[in-house]
């Protein structure tokens, strides 16, 4: 059997939804072609988004190409490749707790998204800085504690949750699935990442209260390939073209 | 073996994102429990939510609990569902096909709710009034036609997509995924009704542009199973209390 190969088509230039994508293929060492970042360029992304290319028509970036599939959504695209890339135990219920936590990762992402572009994507952020002003401020007040306050208590109970009894299932683990690596922890890893960039005052408040989703974002960071890959040029920076931003007025204040 | 017993729970009162999953059982006769509709009420979804539950701590409802399994996140769910109710077709393709359709439909629900609560679900509709006459004159214009014209574009393709001399690969078919109904067609059957009970002028000036969505719409209604349970006290009505809500402000103009 020869091995698949895999055809990553994301936006160049920034980080954005199509991070967590690549993030999977570094962690694992899979080899794979961030195609709109090579001699293809966006004409190649476009193709597919215009309808001229075979197979499923993508909604937006990004998207995986691999055989005959093109298969977009960046939560579809990681439970696919969980299985194929060992990025997630066997075990359907594990397989099902992946994709209920990278589902709402991606809700967080979203959100996050949505505190510089409040009003509609088609406007620059400039053009609706008031908005974006009154959003920020419940987003780290309310849905940064909710989203990462959840990840916590998730790390609590241990993968497989609380048993009858109402204790954790099986003894805590350094993952959320366990103690290997899951593509869950490669995007818990990511989020924080990006919210620290994005909020860095509402994160510093923030990861006081969550040292279990702390210690599972550093443990990725340091898994050999991932540190490796952060320290490559292949690793984009952030930007304020991508989906975290950093806006200081939509950070907290100073002395919450 | 015994069939297993599916329990649903959602907030009771309104369609919500609970109307999915709801429409996955009832489309195909299967046996299910509205946990917080019936004697358990709110406090047995509360139960699961607060932590005191065993299995996974769902982020939030809709989730569903079958044997030891808690799935929050309809598209979880809907990926869970759709291959053991017969709601998808046997195939890879056709799973991934599903899936991203659901995910890309979960985003539009999402933009739909966020157009009456763009700056936070903590602040009642009356405090961001401003904020939501100008999201949702974007999204009208903007998001509506691009969501439902991709779904158009799918459905012309035809399941499988375009093959590689660029037509479709198979033949058109009355519903999104072949001849048989599937969880993404009620679904698409969903977002449809909503978006008309919120934007009715806006979906008025947008269908004449989507044939095959609305054919797909009325197909959907027609099965004799989801007919019947429209039919029935177990559908509730649209309210301003769910996502999908009527503020006439937030429609299109009369005149566009």
């Amino acid at each position: 059997m020869t091995k698949p190969r895999y055809a990553l088509y994301y936006w160049p230039g920034i980080q954005g939804r199509g991070e967590f994508v690549r993030l999977a293929f570094e962690a694992t060492g899979t080899p794979y072609v961030d195609v709109a970042r090579g001699p293809g360029g966006v004409a190649a992304l476009r193709r597919f988004l215009d309808g001229h290319a075979p197979g499923m028509l993508p909604f937006a970036p990004p998207f995986l190409v691999v055989d005959e599939i093109v298969l977009a959504q960046t939560s579809a695209i990681l439970a696919f490749l969980g299985p194929r890339l060992e990025l997630v135990p066997d075990d359907e219920a594990s397989r099902l707790a992946a994709q209920q936590i990278q589902l709402t990762i991606a809700d967080l992402v979203g959100e996050a998204h949505d505190t510089h572009h409040p009003v509609a994507t088609s406007l620059y952020f400039e053009d609706q800085r008031a908005e974006a002003t009154r959003r920020a401020h419940h987003f780290v007040r309310e849905q940064i504690p909710k989203y990462l306050g959840w990840l916590e208590r998730v790390l609590e109970r241990g993968p497989g949750g609380l048993d009858e009894g109402g204790r954790g299932a099986r003894a805590a683990t350094p993952f959320l699935l366990g103690t290997r690596v899951s593509y869950a922890d490669l995007s818990l890893f990511q989020v924080v990442e990006g919210l620290r960039y994005a909020f860095p005052r509402a994160m510093e408040a923030e990861e006081k209260a969550i040292p279990r989703v702390v210690a599972v974002h550093d443990q990725v960071a340091r898994e050999p390939r991932v540190a490796a890959y952060l320290a490559s040029e292949r690793r984009l920076p952030f930007n304020e073209s991508g989906i975290f931003r950093h806006y200081p007025e939509l950070d907290r204040e100073c002395s919450p």
